[in-house]
């Protein structure tokens, strides 16, 4: 329901086909590749307004208002995304496109292969967080957007705003890394592959060939979702939520039903994604994020960034293990040693890595204080944190 | 192999049936219960020397020594139990059984119910650590003890000493949990919620009635372990064993098999881990530690530990993430708030939890001294950490 005078109001997902093949940093060239994007706000004459916004593993291109009049739930950061908001797009044309590989409209394994006229399934090919910036940088093209006054993205946002920012030097003003990283820790990865392998091991995964078949691999992807959502909350987080308290009951069961209300909990998470979620595509895109490394890539972090101009605004939230602030500062020291304009903010909050998905009213007032000081170049450090 | 002059040598598993029914928990009365067990060392002529070693997670009797001459692998706590060891053989009558449910010889699902002569399977009741320390009492009586010198245990192993002071008070002089806690944290919970979700998700599981079938729930226990080991280890110790090394190759493979080193170990701890260990064992033992909880039970810790006179060693590893040290410290405050004589000490490691059964050398000489001063009776809390 919009009753939301800073809501961007009904707004609807479009779509642009990418006609010629992609050549993929694995070597395979790929496509066409159509993609989901929404547009918010207007690009101004000077065609210097335009912020592209990038969602994290299971988000898509809806990221601000309603598709409807009875629409019950915005876009996935109405919060920062509206007239007079963070993201305010009575200044700026905000923009956000579905990744390749993805499941809401972006091609990805799910989508129809032209050539056989059935789904990719595991056909489709593995792509890196370099490829899906490739993808978002084709949209822009098509939308003759000549330079971003900002990208922005948390957690696997923050990887593609990164590799967007390496991969385009001269087209990016501005960039927003919020709770991300710029490589996994062996235990994120183990966090993956134990959801990948959860997925694989399900029999109805059926090697990735399962779209027409009745059964699904649902459970696998609940089980993923479930570790996942693990790692997005924290100790606190838990123990304020839930802390050791019982479902519905005062007593335990002594069987093998849900007794505690966590488990509850990641059931129902694990439930409801898997009827807006495609296993393959959480094979793939935990894939990219895998193996996104610009340090290794590039030599060092230092180097990767070395051909930006880019102002840079990092934050960090006390409470996310998965990406904890030691990474966002390794982020940091790289843009400082090359004397970059970078600001980090360690958010306080009990939240862990979903913090960014929640903590908005400072979020909100950091990132409109980077955007704006940006306008006037004389963005003030001390200001934010 | 024995190389060691300091093994107890050949041991062999030995096996007591307690033939009377035991009331559990649950309020359901189970039996014959036959538990596995072995014993090092003699029980002196005052009957005041044994000491009962209580085993994690998915362990079992074989603490010590080797069952055969040809034998590769001693006992779990070989480090520690032997002459001249921090579980002095020569001192002390050290005693281990495998735990009510589980399949290393204790009865647990997967024996054979002498009603139906099929595996209980799920019919197999739900119990409590409250009900497997009250089997480890029945083996005691049947052995003659009248009293134990020692009760020591790591991370499940401590929920169950922590459990046997309550449960006995009068009978145990003293107790050493390591690595362990008086209660489940939610994100601990929502670990097993999710191991034990793979497990009953796997078709092969078959409502736990899988004994006879050629296909066994093997993939979904793998991943519960490898769900476990991620807990077990930490980011420092991940960071040591593995980092982001590529297992076996220079490049990404860009498919869906194992990229990463920390990839590699966890597949192949999940795999071992099926030869070893039943599921249904995996899906009863991991309720019992949810259900542990001494606190909410007695209305307090300190309530829980009021009637006994044990004196305690506690000790954790500040890198222990699954029973971090501030779950230690609740074990000894409420200790210390009663008067009771406890020492405790925090470990440096980069092992994570697993630091329990990897840190011998300083783990060895604070147990001996423990057990030494304990004999003096003028224990030095200083000496120790």
């Amino acid at each position: 329901m919009i009753n939301n005078i800073q809501s961007v109001g009904i707004v609807q997902t479009k779509f642009y086909t990418i006609e010629e093949k992609i050549q993929f940093e694995s070597g395979v060239e790929f496509g066409p590749i159509t993609v989901a994007y929404e547009t918010y706000g207007t690009l101004n004459e000077n065609e210097d307004n335009a912020i592209l916004v990038i969602h994290a593993l299971t988000g898509d291109a809806h990221a601000a208002g309603y598709h409807s009049e009875n629409d019950k739930k915005p876009g996935w950061w109405d919060d920062l995304i509206g007239p007079g908001k963070a993201f305010d797009t009575n200044k700026y044309f905000v923009i956000c496109s579905n990744i390749l590989g993805g499941c809401s409209g972006t091609t990805g394994p799910s989508a129809i292969n032209p050539q056989t006229n059935r789904p990719y399934g595991t056909s489709f090919p593995v792509f890196t967080i370099e490829d899906t910036v490739k993808v978002m940088k084709k949209l822009l093209d098509f939308l003759k957007i000549k330079s971003l006054y900002s990208v922005a993205g948390g957690s696997m946002g923050g990887m593609q705003a990164i590799q967007f920012v390496i991969s385009y030097p001269d087209f990016v003003k501005s960039a927003i890394l919020i709770a991300t990283t710029a490589r996994l820790s062996p235990q994120a990865i183990a966090f993956n592959a134990v959801g990948r392998n959860s997925i694989i091991s399900d029999p109805n995964w059926n090697n990735g060939d399962y779209y027409d078949k009745e059964q699904k691999p649902d459970r696998g992807l609940s089980n993923a979702r479930m570790i996942g959502h693990i790692t997005y909350l924290c100790e606190e987080a838990m123990y304020n939520k839930f802390g050791r308290r019982l479902q519905n009951k005062n007593h335990y069961d002594f069987n093998f039903d849900i007794d505690f209300q966590v488990e509850s909990y990641l059931q129902h998470q694990g439930q409801i994604f898997v009827d807006r979620f495609d296993a393959n595509s959480y094979l793939y895109i935990t894939k990219a994020v895998d193996y996104f490394d610009p340090c290794d890539k590039y030599g060092s972090l230092t180097n990767a960034f070395k051909n930006s101009n880019a102002k840079f605004l990092v934050m960090s939230f006390d409470s996310d293990w998965l990406f904890p602030s030691c990474q966002s500062k390794e982020i940091v020291n790289s843009l400082m040693k090359l004397g970059k304009d970078v600001s980090y903010c360690e958010i306080k909050s009990p939240c862990g890595h979903d913090a960014f998905l929640l903590e908005y009213e400072l979020q909100s007032k950091i990132i409109k204080s980077f955007l704006n000081d940006h306008i006037k170049g004389d963005y003030n450090e001390q200001a934010l944190c």
